[in-house]
């Protein structure tokens, strides 16, 4: 394995160099049933997160030339030596540095913890250390952040592009056909959105088989875990920069992660392009939201970075508080609105009334800058990413041929169901695909003989929903060991990973003003859960070791 | 009211001058019922604390020539037109900020909340403003720090006055008693404390009668709240930072606060005084503990800077890891130990067997630093501070008449219960005294009739526990309306308050390394619960505003 290292950071000190074993199975932890018990945790030392904050960037630094000579005996004989005592005291450190930085989520058995802040809390499901992640692929994933941005907005500019890919999907489904609805008023008006903010992220596995980096999804509404991603990333430094002498691992392999920061400084850069410095920026969210904190680390950092302020408010508040004026300007709750942000709006359940899909009219009308507009919201929608997957369709996009290999490298196999080969075989060997939904959040994807199962009745039925799904080739990541740190207690799992890139675009008219890599998250769960991707069920946060 | 500014901080921008006003009963809060009813939150904007980082320190700066021409009329405007909604939008920013800045306890209402950290978090309860405070007084309470500090380390080398003094508490007093046979026994064995260790916390009220600062008491061992004090001074700055103006406060009035940075300063200095680099600091701390972030901030501040390891063991864990080498060294679970700190062992509770007790004197016995030693936790003892403040007894302690005159200043009436013509005044008229037991931690204090009935008990049996009590001057403390939030629920109520000053002194030999004041901590209760000192019951957090 080829280690990487930020050339920015060469001038520190030199690294311990190890060869990047621990995620082997049973090496770091010999005896797994030792590990693989429940753990509870009394007594035990603590934690140090110094020498991480006097380090340069590592983010989308090349993977270069450093040393990386195995000392695998020597470093073996180390792992050997780390016993339960050692764990506990990590996992104790892990727990304390989460509840004293902010690294929390409302906790699910306590009723108001998804609605009112400080109460409720607990530290947020974790894995305790990084996942090993090749250095080489975190570059490409890096590199392409920038080319979706710009894809993004390309293809958003194309109404008659997105109204006709989705026009199938719009019969079988019928919240893209309330969001085509909105799409199709605003072409109708010759609405422009001469602002355009896009803070997304692409979500990438590694197939283990092919040892290719593979697009899961494109998200380009309400991405999640910008604020806590990066805490994550700075509590795995600040273990390694504790226990990583003794684990053979350098802290600076794990890339620094600023999202949280990224996207308050382009929220207030949009903000700015807006001019009205008596607006604010609305977050539209959810009525309970066990992961406000991760939004509230948004709202903080605008306040304090760029004296910007925010207002949260539902869909429904919206529709009653909120007016468009004349001019165009957005009012809610009496305040001018520079930009709308959506937490929510993602999934029809956060549309249970006309009141909902009232204020999302309304908000799409106005001159308020959307993060996602209409636009960029249907551009992230599973049908598009299989129509950008056809032959000769990114060119329609993208003038840069090295910028469409490279995007196409990272596409899995993506088909419409009226493909009948695909569905055929899909149907013969049902565990090598996935059929998804246009449903965003996860967990709505169908996986083994329901897909079978699924395709059978859709062709018996004849029916327009097999619109609403496409057939995506079923990545198989790899599988690592893996120690997850949930509700105060630890276990040893073996774990798939999905790393997601934030991306920041920010244009008024011709003038790009932000089109960068904002940041990583890697989302982590126990792999005989596979089935529905990570977003479904139990992942935890996650961070990368650069190998 | 005079308004107390930092010389040092006259160089910044020029403060928003005000009358202070906000704390008078029925004008920031017309509509008292409004607020009276207990609010739930859901939906607001958000919080600023980038202003009050840029401030040089007020500390114990001299309450000076502030600008304060009071421009009550408009300020009274601007107070009518604070409402129910600006309130919430504060509380719902002060719980995101204690929420994401590690103001947290363990909460009561989750079973392993005070045993493993990031579960059953909740934010610290709080008074959502600062409380209003006189400069002057304030100036003196931090002026007389550093002679409390010097009178505490005096008096804990004059062994003879203490186990006199305590002689009769000894036998009224079980716990007492238990402290000064180890006492006794260091006394016999010559024990020397060459690097003698204080870190303390006097509390005072103000006498709403005679505008005096009143000592409570002074608390030589487990002083609680370094940690969090200066988190919810930090909020209160923030809060002001961002509605300050609306408030008509001046956030630079709430004095900067760096007691944890403080405490783990002078640890580490201790630690290094010691001078054995592979040692580390003991933290003896209680089994189930939910204020145990409290102390989790000094060990991470000690350990970011300073690079010092510590050791969470309670006293019975102590009590079997423990042993002491034959030159004196205090090994505990295989660590050699440089400094004891106790955040446990102040109350009979911490000793349910015979092991606690050999744990603290295997500790004595050591040459570890003792934060506290024997004779430091029992100069702390109620008896002792009657003691001192009966005539001519300070002077054996104190050199300088100046000193003498400030610190008898602060003393409120505390008498022995031999001295019969206080007790027959105490039985006529038992509203004016306190009767206190030896025991620490608040909630065992006597008043009202209860201090009559007790007397008059104690006469009649004619028992040796009178010697473990002491009567006190009752102090009454000005009320003040006063909002408190607690369990993210706001309600508006009378309240009095109690300042405490952490101190810390530090010396080896005959050299005086620390002697300083170190932050502050307010607590604030319900006035109605006025009995029983802010100390036992609901107190919240709290900080101050200078006047």
């Amino acid at each position: 394995m080829g280690s990487s290292h930020s050339s920015r950071s060469l001038s520190l000190t030199p690294t311990h160099s190890t060869k990047h074993f621990y995620f082997s199975p049973s090496k770091l932890y010999p005896n797994q049933n030792q590990i693989r018990n429940l753990i509870n945790f009394k007594s035990h030392p603590f934690l140090c997160s110094s020498s991480s904050s006097q380090v340069l960037p590592l983010k989308c630094s090349k993977a270069g030339e450093f040393d990386t000579q195995a000392k695998s005996l020597r470093t073996m004989a180390d792992v050997h030596g780390i016993d339960r005592e050692l764990l506990q005291e990590m996992v104790y450190d892990a727990l304390v540095w989460s509840s004293l930085h902010g690294l929390v989520v409302g906790d699910k058995s306590v009723k108001r913890s998804g609605e009112v802040p400080g109460v409720g809390l607990s530290h947020s499901p974790i894995a305790l250390l990084p996942g090993l992640f090749p250095g080489t692929h975190w570059n490409q994933a890096c590199e392409l952040s920038s080319i979706f941005n710009e894809l993004v907005d390309r293809v958003s500019m194309d109404g008659k592009f997105l109204q006709e890919s989705l026009s199938r999907t719009k019969k079988g489904d019928a919240f893209t056909s309330r969001l085509l609805d909105i799409h199709s008023k605003m072409l109708q008006i010759g609405k422009k959105e001469e602002i355009r903010l896009g803070l997304h992220r692409s979500d990438y596995m590694l197939d283990d088989k092919t040892k290719l980096l593979l697009q899961v999804e494109l998200n380009t509404i309400s991405c999640s875990f910008p604020g806590l991603s990066c805490l994550v990333s700075e509590l795995h430094r600040a273990l390694l920069g504790e226990y990583g002498k003794v684990l053979g691992l350098d802290y600076r392999n794990v890339p620094e992660n600023y999202a949280a920061n990224h996207f308050a400084d382009v929220l207030a850069k949009a903000w700015i392009e807006y001019n009205d410095p008596s607006a604010v920026i609305l977050f539209v969210v959810q009525a309970e939201e066990r992961n406000m904190y991760d939004q509230h680390w948004l709202s903080v950092n605008l306040r304090k970075r760029h004296n910007v302020k925010t207002l949260r408010k539902t869909l429904a508040e919206i529709d009653r508080e909120g007016v468009l004026r004349s001019d165009g300007k957005l009012i809610v709750d009496g305040q001018a609105i520079a930009v709308v942000y959506f937490r929510a709006g993602y999934t029809p359940r956060d549309y249970p009334s006309e009141s909902e899909w009232r204020a999302r009219l309304l908000m799409e009308q106005s001159s308020a800058v959307k993060c996602p507009s209409i636009s960029y919201h249907l551009v992230g929608t599973k049908k598009i990413q299989q129509e950008l997957a056809r032959p000769n369709v990114l060119e329609r996009f993208l003038d840069s041929e090295d910028d469409i290999a490279k995007i196409r490298k990272c596409f899995a196999g993506l088909w419409s169901l009226d493909d009948q080969d695909i569905v055929n075989k899909a149907i013969e060997t049902p565990e090598l695909f996935v059929m998804k939904p246009q449903r965003e959040g996860g967990g709505n994807n169908i996986y083994g003989d329901d897909v079978r199962e699924a395709l059978l009745r859709l062709q018996k039925e004849g029916s327009e929903e097999d619109g609403a799904y496409i057939l995506m080739q079923r990545i198989f990541p790899s599988v690592s060991p893996t120690i997850f740190v949930r509700d105060g207690i630890c276990h040893k799992d073996h774990a798939v990973s999905e790393l997601g890139i934030f991306g920041a675009y920010l244009r008024n008219k011709d003038k790009v003003i932000v089109n960068e890599q904002s940041g990583y998250l890697m989302r982590t769960k126990v792999s005989s859960s596979n089935e529905g991707g990570v977003a479904a069920g139990f992942a935890v946060l996650d961070s990368i070791y650069l190998t």
